[in-house]
């Protein structure tokens, strides 16, 4: 990787692997083809709404444009009045995507009597404050922020609570996963005022500059291969060496051109940059999919897809390049051509289109700068350091904004969150995000759930019959703190005497 | 007061009456012609820095323009390492104003071994983002928020503490009095990660719409003249007609202009709408001074002036109207003269020139909505309902930005503030301002310290043989806390099993 054009390593490594995950099931509930089956029998609200003014710009008075935010509401299981309210605070993508891919939410809904909202993300699905415009350049792109979402989020939360009957009262938990995850814990951190509690799922708040070691993301993904076949992480780390053998002719560019059934062959050495950081990208995504049920991804997977893929990487030290490489491109068209639809494979192309990736590529320039490094010993990949400059140079060039390294643990608090409360952070044993997650009980009410056999944000998807029992007890127990946070609620608050 | 020139008003009633309190001692610490009382044994940093740079937008990455925040720094007393920080969280003018005028502060560094900084708030003194041209227009005043305020005050921390040797594990007390207290609540609630704790001292955290009635503030203001002497308060409130009866004519003009000694004469209706805001605000200054030792403000003022002032309004309900406007002119004198060296009376200058009173006002204009209104009956005032439309129409023409009424209510919390920790309220029951505050404990650690004969944050103050007893306590209790919020930081954060 130390060749690696940067550009496309952003985009491949740092930027856009948040979400792979959401796998789109067949529940289609949140889309607007099926609107009936999201609709509340009592009539209220659901997809755009038109009546109600988003600020462009919370933080600054000289702009007062506004744009429409969409958000999805289901209150089919609500109790009015004062009835909970779930609050899904959106992520990078389209919000009804994140709507089909957190069943959590909808089987929790009937036994909290609560109303579910899934609110869009500034910048991305509809919500696009200067529509078409929205990302022509890093003028309008500058309200796209954590801050300004967030506040989108309390401004629709009161409003809500303002004009629908019966929701006044009503306590609000937000939920989120991966950056999703992210704002809910900052949602609560910053507006306890509006979420009187928050799920923050496989949310890496601490991958941040000087929070967790940049190594650790790869070496959870290491550890996922290496678990579940023999020889597989060893083998993945050879294949790089004979990817630069192969590719050092042209006959063996095309070669594995061939072997992989590209779309594109390659060309040159910059292609094969190209091809590793894209092989690269798909063992993550692997990583963070790794599910223990088939599941319907950009493509469908198996059941415990890396065990799959592994059982093409179980050579011996003796293997030869080209036997290995055969094997990696076998493995490869597991995540890519599992059905065997596929005409061939697409390197520009490794997750759902659901995802705003140039939007989440700027927020990475700016404020969600996630230092990531490999070593090549500890991890299976080649070794890359953190370089903040040469990352920070390429921001400039292709938005004409600057990182800011130490804004988010500023602004966010970093590890200095223990003055907070009611957050759980729910982390998978199997998700390289985890990495930067919190994974211990910082107090009482800042409380971590590991799920050791969970991927990325599993207990945000819908149950299943192979779920692992931890994943299980997990939602269980998540729901417990709703009710605790909901009752917690419903006291008046308490005027005590300070003791001192 | 309901045909008042609205724009005056805004001036004079909802914007400038900030911390005319500011009363200026002998006291030179803080000013650069005596910067020796001020500077380090050790020889820290004192005044501008001129290394560090401070982002204009802490919340857009377009805009990365910087300025010179100016800070003062005392560390005489500072025990290295890791001795606590107090650090002034500056409001609407010049910091060396306020350093001055927080003896508290000054008097406590010794007892905690702490380091004292006054941070200058950006737009004032100055720190100026934009130099001569910040006021130049509303694309130059865009960035004079609160939330880039205290986004200021973090960093600044944060590269105090990554840089002073000794500081890095120093814990941050917030303190600030008004506007500045104001801040100090919110730097907590909002950055927990950078102050252990808060000082909110007479800071009207909800006097907002919605959270107080907006008449609290003159029912205050008429009963410190109610209990200062006999029907001192009946007869301001009979002065408003006796003015307009008086300025029905040419020669009462004249009359009242010469009784007044006024600089600018008054000549029309208008004048004297001018006339009736400038005594009302000179009422609510003196309330807010209505300290119980001679103080030198603007003009020195004697012991609990309120008392001196109502010695001239004693009349029976007989006083006629030029009788009863001259015992309003000897009493206006009091706080205007009395020293007797003021030549006339300037309706245009009731407070000190250290506040940046634009940017006050620009400041209500947009975030900063504060209600109020006055009723006749329960106050001492000509009848003025709270209107909003005006008020923000009246922005609109000045500066081209409206007010926006709820959002500090969303993003500061306003009465469901009960999660945070480790707030003081200090409030004076003289104090008008008062009705704003906090004055009962929330939880163990958002607490009320009231003082019933303290005006504006007599707490804040140096220490003074006249001090009543409340205010000694108060500020005994607030070390106490202080000691409290240290010793807690100290210990490390405690991980302990989740309870539910």
């Amino acid at each position: 990787m130390t060749n690696r054009n940067l550009k496309h390593s952003i985009i491949s490594l740092t930027v856009s692997r948040f979400s792979f995950n959401y796998i789109s099931d067949n529940n289609t509930w949140c889309s607007f083809n099926d609107v009936s089956q999201l609709h509340s029998s009592t009539a209220f609200v659901i997809g755009l709404q038109h009546n109600w003014v988003y600020l462009i710009d919370h933080f600054g008075f000289l702009e007062d444009g506004t744009f429409k935010q969409r958000y999805l509401v289901a209150d089919k299981h609500w109790k009015q009045p004062a009835g909970p309210i779930l609050f899904y605070t959106g992520n990078e993508g389209d919000i009804t995507w994140f709507c089909n891919n957190t069943g959590f939410m909808w089987e929790t809904a009937a036994q909290l009597g609560a109303m579910l909202v899934f609110a869009e993300h500034r910048y991305y699905g509809e919500s696009l404050p200067f529509g078409q415009d929205s990302y022509s350049d890093s003028k309008h792109l500058n309200y796209l922020t954590s801050e300004q979402a967030l506040a989108d989020f309390a401004v629709l939360i009161e409003n809500l609570k303002s004009t629908l009957p019966g929701a006044q009262h009503s306590p609000v938990i937000a939920v989120g996963g991966s950056y999703g995850g992210m704002l809910s814990a900052w949602f609560r951190m910053k507006y306890p005022n509006i979420v009187v509690g928050a799920l923050a799922a496989s949310a890496p708040i601490w991958q941040f500059p000087g929070m967790v070691p940049c190594g650790d993301f790869y070496k959870i993904v290491t550890q996922d291969f290496a678990r579940s076949g023999y020889n597989c992480d060893a083998n993945i780390r050879k294949s790089w060496k004979a990817i630069n053998n192969v590719t050092s002719t042209v006959s063996g560019l095309q070669w594995l051109s061939e072997e992989f059934n590209l779309c594109s062959p390659l060309k040159n050495v910059m292609d094969t940059v190209t091809f590793k950081n894209w092989l690269q990208e798909t063992w993550v995504n692997l990583a963070m999919v790794d599910y223990p049920y088939e599941a319907n991804f950009l493509q469908p997977l198996p059941p415990w897809p890396i065990q799959v893929v592994c059982k093409y990487l179980g050579f011996d030290s003796t293997v030869s390049d080209y036997e290995l490489l055969h094997g990696v491109s076998q493995a490869a068209k597991i995540y890519y051509n599992y059905t065997g639809t596929s005409s061939c494979l697409n390197m520009s192309q490794t997750a759902t289109g659901s995802l705003g990736y140039l939007g989440w590529f700027y927020q990475a320039c700016t404020e969600m700068v996630m230092p990531m490094c490999t070593d090549g010993i500890q991890d299976m990949f080649e070794p890359e350091e953190w370089n903040f400059q040469a990352f920070s140079d390429e921001c400039n060039a292709m938005f004409g904004v600057r990182p800011r390294a130490d804004w988010a643990g500023t602004v966010y608090g970093g590890k200095d969150i223990a003055s907070h409360s009611n957050i759980i952070f729910s982390n998978g044993g199997l998700d390289p995000w985890s990495a930067g997650g919190v994974n211990y009980n910082m107090t009482e009410s800042l409380v971590s759930i590991v799920i050791p056999e969970g991927a990325h944000h599993l207990d945000l998807r819908y149950s299943n019959d192979h779920d692992p029992p931890a994943v299980r007890a997990a939602r269980a127990l998540e729901v417990k703190y709703f009710q605790k946070w909901i009752s917690q609620a419903k006291k008046a608050p308490q005027t005590s005497e300070p003791n001192i």
